[in-house]
């Protein structure tokens, strides 16, 4: 829906030939996709390149002919001869590279650190010190946070080029000042505020969604709404952006979605289910505890995630085999022989068994059939069996016959028991 | 070390507006680098494209000047408006779309199915079905794996560019598909083989193999041999790959970092730690048993990802409080106060609680300061305890300090964990 043209675009290449053998996965990409669509930019591409110099300029053209005002690089600033990054994008601006003495004299005194720290030492680290000091003609060098500076390079006619480093950690650290570097902040200065709202669905299939857009689309004029569907965690996100002027539009048609598919909505302001989850339990001050069978501890894992579970977790058990469903948590020998370890009555007796054996006030048992193996007609593979309840005497079960590999079925189980518990423990309409 | 010229290059699109949003890291650009690095190409440049139809054009022309002679993308197949590969490619290749009946069919057979279980049906799904049987002409269609057919599309002059679903499930699905097609056949035919070996390493820094090339390269031309490094998962991969005619110094390249490096070694064929742990508990039928705290059930969920585990794995606890600590694994209390829960006393008493209760060979167990709260001067965060015991007496503890983030000390606490498992089920030299 709509080109979203009136937003200045972005573009971002990521480089290191890691990154093109698969040996790796980037992270840098999506983060500064995320801040950058968070200063209203649409950003045009990520392009990932590997450390040679032909392919980095031939990535930085195909983002000037994309119409890009901004670029963002990562990587290739570091010392050895396969760090070119700096001098690429000098070709790019059409200027050449000059030392930045203050630059080296900084530099200097964060490697002579490390080379006490390592032992490294010599001509090789004065050789590393004054390639990493050279500095586009007329470019703003921003201080290291690690051993290399970055860069803001305005080339004539645009787009501007913002340099950073590889690490994360590092270019997220020096992200603040490229932000406030004055081009980028002139830049900024004409680009309009992003607008975007995110509605999660559980449950809900893409095709709905588009459903919807087509029938509001044939009395509302839509085109200064960009919207994007995903799938992510079993939910279904809906990312609305309204381009200058159509901000009523898309907050109406936000309404609309959110109206239209109440019974599948998981929140119309963007919080996640894990976030919901926490809260809620916080909010009563519950504590939750699992008995899991095929997700193996992998709901447990996702519960302690975030920082300050330790006041809502109180723990879980891991009972793969029948014996530790029986030992660890209660669960009757005579029960699993009569319906089976994967059944409905199993999986109550885990959570009824983890809220007993914890304490708790919460109580959540997944039992399943996570495949390849140990499927039966009646039980095939995808066949999971969840159950939550707690001490205020809510019971909810599902028993649904999830789809994909053994990972996605367990994924899914985490997933699906996440809102399941979301359900119980903050009831829709409470 | 080497440009690797002489390989026949490839491209790769991932498409979808919320790759560009941050919203979602993209999983495809990753995986279908490393199949076709292994299948002998240079992957020249990994892009990402919005839905919109000019920067997808733009992208596979931009990979048609970098010389490629094989484009994959990903996504853009789906019912919705959006979804518009399959229309950009064929424009791309200068051919027109046509319906493809069979396909037709086979694709309202799929999503009849998944009407009647989703309750799902009507007109949307007449349209969605009708779009997705759409094929440029001259095109050859893969089979469906979840509704979506794949295409393979020969476009006069190069590059061949195969079209391929954005879940990964189904992309990962399909490629065999894919590379069995005759238009990629017959391209493979020219491909030189990839030669390629990885060697993992634990606890070995990226700087000390850095060392090795520059010494070995100082006796021995390696120029063709191209190496690459990474870190995954606490593990340092090193990437060799021959070109044409160096098979034999990148075998001996690898002899000697393996010979240089053994005491870091994990494996020198491309094995992982969770298939060598494997491989290790089945060939002494011993089980596994955990009692993890700061890991929250993730060290259990690592170990019970593979398929056949529950042979080897009896389950495991969370003990994120100390009463369950005490109450479900039998950590004495008074050692909790003497010690404090994160202590070697109590990751030891937590492996060995963990091997009685689930009557296991092996037990593990994990506590430590995962923050960013429930710091001390003497237990900063990072601070992890760890012990694994098993029933024939070996105890093996470590306390390191682990960097980063809550989420990177966890998961390099599993890391951690599995390796150590490996040494004391399978040490070294054994």
């Amino acid at each position: 829906m709509g080109e979203g043209a009136d937003r200045p675009r972005a573009g971002i290449v990521v480089t290191g030939s890691e990154l093109l053998t698969g040996a790796i996965s980037d992270a840098n990409g999506p983060w500064l996709a995320r801040e950058l669509a968070g200063l209203g930019f649409e950003v045009a591409h990520v392009v990932a390149a590997g450390d040679r110099p032909d392919d980095l300029m031939r990535a930085l053209e195909f983002l000037a002919g994309a119409g890009v005002a901004l670029v963002v690089t990562s990587g290739g600033l570091g010392p050895t001869a396969d760090d070119l990054t700096g001098e690429v994008v000098a070709g790019f601006a059409g200027v050449d590279l000059v030392p930045d003495e203050a630059m080296r004299v900084r530099i200097e005194e964060i490697l002579a650190d490390w080379g006490a720290r390592t032992g490294f030492a010599g001509p090789a680290l004065d050789e590393a010190t004054r390639k990493q000091a050279l500095v586009p003609r007329g470019a703003t060098a921003l201080p290291p946070v690690g051993t290399a500076p970055g860069l803001v390079v305005d080339r004539p006619g645009g787009p501007l080029v913002v340099v950073l480093p590889g690490p994360p950690r590092e270019l997220q650290g020096m992200w603040p000042a490229a932000v406030a570097a004055p081009a980028v902040k002139d830049l900024l200065s004409t680009v309009p505020p992003a607008n975007a709202r995110l509605l999660r669905f559980f449950g809900l299939p893409e095709s709905e969604i588009a459903a919807t857009l087509r029938e509001v689309g044939e009395s509302r004029d839509l085109s200064g709404v960009e919207v994007g569907t995903c799938l992510r965690h079993s939910e279904l996100e809906v990312d609305l952006r309204a381009r200058p002027g159509a901000e009523a539009v898309a907050e109406e048609l936000a309404g609309l979605i959110v109206e239209r598919h109440a019974r599948n909505l998981v929140s119309a302001e963007g919080a996640t289910v894990d976030e919901l989850v926490a809260q809620a339990l916080l909010g009563k001050g519950f504590t939750v505890a699992t008995g899991e069978s095929c997700t193996g501890g992998l709901l447990a894992g996702r519960l302690v995630d975030r920082a300050g579970s330790s006041a809502y977790v109180a723990g879980g058990v891991v009972a793969y085999s029948n014996e530790a469903k029986t030992a660890l948590l209660g669960v009757p020998a005579e029960m699993i022989a009569t319906h089976g370890a994967v059944s409905p009555e199993v999986a109550r007796a885990l959570a009824d068994g983890a809220r007993d054996r914890f304490g708790a006030d919460v109580g959540v048992g997944i039992t399943g059939v996570a495949g390849p193996g140990g499927s039966t007609e009646a039980k095939p593979v995808g066949y999971v069996c969840f159950c939550v309840t707690t001490a205020d005497g809510t019971v909810l079960a599902r028993d649904p016959r999830l789809r994909g590999s053994r990972a996605d079925i367990r994924e899914r189980s985490v997933d699906t028991a996440m809102h399941l518990i979301l359900r119980a423990v903050a009831p829709r309409g409470a």
